[in-house]
């Protein structure tokens, strides 16, 4: 999570490539995705080139394509760490609880976090048409058709019969999913995302399944047992906006 | 909506400008629209000049500033489309229904139709940090925040106060114009949005506010007797996805 809270401070300014390669850190991989990242969410993915990316990198076009097989590629990893994460969790979420209510809570609690905690809030970027046309693309449309159906998977056996009968277990799904994507707008609105948020959208997301108050207090209760025991989340860390 | 319905055979293939001069119409100012969302949309608002919209439509650049004072001034009118028809309906709502169920259910399904029915699927755009830096972008964002307000002041009397123990009455409202705005999604994976996706959505918007079964269904069944006498929408007309 290093880069992720050392880019922190450059989120918010949208608009400003960076054009000074002493901008970036990390490897050499982290520093083209750094800059790549910066030029796409301020200028827009069809009109930057990876010209441009080597350029604010401060190395040669041939060196970014050493680590990328191309812009494609660069943004496909960017959009891909705003869901791996959460895909990663969900296994362990579900060796750690039986309780469906609790499961869902702790899925959608885990995305806030993932989409909150990424190094670039580039998530709504999948809406441009331009990206959507971008080979590879395809591989992340399913990761995130895929968490949408997770989402399904663990909603339906909670969901009230009443909102199954207005939404399709699959919508109901997408719904949640596009529930938790309201981060993306919160960070891009540079509000910030802390435990209050996260919560408040995750509960949310057990109310949309119609799940009634005592039952939704009772899956928060359990899941702040759990959190702490799921990997690759720092519970006590600072959800940043 | 006749400029709706002529356009929704184009929708759902992104990336395509449509440089034919021809393959627009309606008045001059329609057809600038018309051409300048279809660049926007599929290059990118920054990568799009005045000069590419006006050879788009076939006019010259100079005819073009006699509509618009600019690409900003364009583009705000666009986004302007997805919201304007929903907040112009407000009053109408409240002068019909004294149910404060009701109120917020309908407010939620004219908003689906807005975004809907937007001539284009422009909405996500607001999303884009260059188009957050366009001179007259504050008056759509203070659009939007003026409608958000609009469904928290709907929703406060009527949420579960463990609902607003979580979110604060202001995350609530924008919670709810998030939870419509899937519709922008839904439109742009080709996805139709007719009356089951619509009720499924502002039904949502209820049950986000923890009102139950009931009182939604009972809802649901006042605003369909209601629907014919709100201005702007035509219920028996398609919802286009």
């Amino acid at each position: 999570m290093s880069s992720a809270s050392a880019s922190g401070s450059r989120r918010g300014r949208p608009g400003r490539p960076r054009l000074l390669p002493q901008q970036h850190s990390g490897t050499p991989r982290e520093q083209i995705l750094d800059a790549a990242a910066g030029l796409f969410t301020s200028r827009g993915y069809a009109a930057t080139s990876t010209r441009e990316i080597a350029d604010a990198v401060g190395i040669r076009q041939a060196s970014l394509y050493y680590h990328f097989a191309g812009k494609g590629e660069i943004l496909t990893e960017l959009l891909g760490q705003t869901i791996r994460p959460t895909v990663d969790s969900v296994a362990r979420i579900e060796s750690l609880t039986d309780d469906p209510d609790t499961a869902l809570y702790l899925l959608a609690l885990i995305d806030v976090r993932t989409l909150a905690q990424a190094p670039y809030n580039i998530g709504w970027l999948y809406l441009a048409p331009d990206v959507a046309q971008v080979e590879g693309f395809e591989d992340f449309a399913a990761a995130r058709d895929d968490l949408a159906a997770t989402y399904a998977r663990l909603a339906e056996p909670i969901a009230a019969p009443d909102v199954l009968a207005l939404v399709t277990r699959a919508r109901l799904g997408e719904m949640l999913v596009h529930a938790v994507e309201e981060v993306i707008g919160l960070r891009n609105a540079g509000q910030r995302i802390d435990v209050t948020e996260a919560v408040g959208i995750a509960s949310s997301c057990l109310r949309l399944c119609g799940v009634d108050s005592a039952r939704i207090e009772l899956a928060m209760k359990t899941a702040e047992t759990l959190l702490d025991q799921i990997d690759g989340t720092d519970p006590d860390g600072p959800i940043r906006g």
